[in-house]
């Protein structure tokens, strides 16, 4: 029984999905999966770093002990002993964050998604980094805010410019380790500045940290979310220290805002997989991470130093570049009247790939900036795709 | 370092997200956890049924075999394989279903959550049966849509309202098997005149259909989809033939409206993880749901029999009910003068729960109905559960 010719739905699309469009990032990554390429371009952690192992061994346990209540549906704020676990490592001697104030969430891109659903209307006003996190921007730009590209230095984003362009402002979204896509770091002087700054306007400060453990050296910068636990939402992850593909995340905020997010959470998935909580739960608890995190550094640290190296090799004078003390990326400027986006087309037919910066601005975009990965590509493999990229520049001088 | 007194923030949330609510159900479940509860009110598949060691034994395989894989970021459309064997299995010998038309979401929520971001606008009139299901009205709402209630008798939704109400209509939302929440089934004349109706009006129709393999005997009528592809967006689930606490689900749609769904979820979050699709995969491949699903058949309808058979028994003669030939939930009408929420606090103090029905209607609400679901009580305490409904029934007549 089927409908004779029946006649075609004109599609028409809501006005927020209208003007959605696919991430620049996950379009070349298609162009990109073929072998032969030299892949700059990913934000894949290396999954040289991925404890297959142990994840197998933590499936089978709680499969075994605990089977049919991983398997049922959830809460949907999480499974309470990991979120009691992540309250202790939030916590420090001077604020003490609770387990009330996390929700679970598929990954961190749905805490940006949530986020967007519950503070932001059309028109509202979304400070920025400039550039900022490219799926941050992607996420919002769903509940049609208006972006105000806050001003950024060599250091990162500039308080006074959150004083000079925010009042009114819904949410301020700021990435202040190893930023995707800059790797630059705000210092400790520039946290509490914008913390204080924001807590004074009344605006609401996102602190989003990936990356924030992969810190080459030293300790990881004090978090802004322990300096006005009331005032900053923070969002955790479990891609880039443990894997991405169990897509399992965190929001810490405040109990109000917390509370409106779960409702929020129900309406869009109902809950994380309780197993996959149960089993990264099993993993962590007994201090997994600290051993297995500064492998992922040591790991992560070499291949920037490779590739820092054949820059400096390979790179003309006029062309500049960040010097990340963590995370996963370096970001490049050529000159003034480069486009990164002409360049990418003649790197990808010599089979070399990065990312274009333009996607990552929410207002003008600077076209001769581009993101490079390291973490993915063999060392011999970052010199040969480096040396290529810096002769296609130099022949664009 | 922390701000001294800082500013509280006074959290304002977006008009979307200021009539959002909990569900009623989720906060009824919160109170009935507690065992000496007879629980008729979750909507919860049995546990009895979760195929525990089979997908052990697939997490193990998955994980020893393509581990990093597995673990690692994902295609946003979803696993190639298990999309191809989705496709396989909903093609007919005169509807023929490509993997690109199937979309992978974390759960059948999720793809509510989707199609109303991507097709509703505030005002947009969505055509909901009525009674419906009330996570969809929650989904929906989200994005301020008009709801429209489609009339309905005992054979559940009628067509020619759609006719009569529809004129304008952006989506027409439907459950035609053992509704959520009255159990009711869609003949296949009503379908069919259903589907020609919508593609003549230039609707789109949501099939939902959690709960279609659930036939007590025979064989699952005719999809929708199958009637008209071009026409009806089709979202499949493997919470009630498998497990819910993995969040796996589909979306069958035309191409031009999965790219834009596509897009919606990778700004939401990204991608459903690969290793659950690939366990579930796993799992099937082989023909397992065929030998799996009616031993879940079997239950449930031997778990229904029993509780119509209690309800003939302790029920007066003014209620009225369902009678499912599917499913989880039967629908009771209470006498036109009786308040089913007083009836549920009367009855949570005798320790029996149940979902009163005013929530699952998008207008006016038929305050003397209610949903029972008999999958996860034993015989005994659905016996007990329901004597003691039936006297606090009676003593209100």
């Amino acid at each position: 029984m089927k409908l004779e010719n029946p006649t075609p739905i004109d599609w028409k699309f809501s006005v927020r999905a209208e003007q959605l469009q696919s991430s620049a990032i996950r379009e070349i990554l298609k162009v990109t999966m073929r072998p032969e390429v030299i892949s700059f371009a990913g934000g894949l952690p290396s999954p040289a770093t991925f404890p297959v192992e142990r994840m197998k061994a933590a499936f089978d346990k709680v499969l075994s002990e605990q089977g049919k209540m991983a398997l049922q549906y959830g809460p949907t704020d999480g499974y309470a002993p990991l979120r009691e676990f992540l309250a202790k490592s939030l916590s420090t001697p001077t604020s003490t964050i609770l387990p009330e104030q996390i929700m679970m969430v598929s990954g961190s891109q749905q805490a940006l998604d949530l986020i967007g659903k519950v503070l932001v209307d059309e028109g509202s006003k979304v400070l920025v980094e400039t550039p900022s996190y490219l799926g941050a921007l992607q996420a919002f730009s769903v509940y049609q805010p208006q972006f105000e590209s806050v001003d950024t230095d060599e250091h990162g984003l500039i308080p006074a410019s959150v004083a000079e362009k925010g009042q009114g402002a819904k949410l301020m979204y700021a990435l202040p380790n190893f930023q995707n896509p800059t790797g630059r770091t705000l210092s400790i002087e520039r946290r509490y500045e914008l913390v204080e700054t924001c807590a004074r306007m009344g605006i609401p400060l996102i602190e989003d940290n990936p990356y924030g453990d992969l810190c080459y050296s030293g300790e990881p910068l004090p978090k802004m979310l322990n300096m006005n636990p009331d005032g900053v939402i923070y969002m955790g992850s479990f891609s880039k220290v443990l894997t991405p593909g169990i897509r399992l995340g965190y929001i810490v905020a405040p109990v109000p805002l917390i509370r409106k997010l779960e409702q929020a959470k129900q309406a869009s998935d109902l809950h994380t997989a309780q197993l996959t909580q149960m089993v990264v739960y099993e993993v962590i608890k007994d201090g997994f991470l600290e051993e297995h995190i500064p492998t992922i550094r040591a790991l992560y640290s070499r291949q920037c130093d490779v590739m820092l190296e054949a820059m400096n090799q390979h790179f003309p004078a006029s062309v500049s570049w960040t010097r990340p003390e963590g995370g996963m990326f370096i970001w490049v400027t050529l000159p003034a009247h480069m486009d990164s986006k002409q360049l990418l087309d003649e790197a990808i037919a010599q089979n070399v790939a990065f990312v274009p910066g333009g996607p990552f601005y929410a207002n003008e975009a600077e076209k001769n900036t581009l993101r490079l990965s390291f973490v993915t590509v063999s060392p011999e493999r970052i010199h040969e795709g480096i040396e290529k990229l810096g002769k296609l520049i130099k022949a664009k001088l």
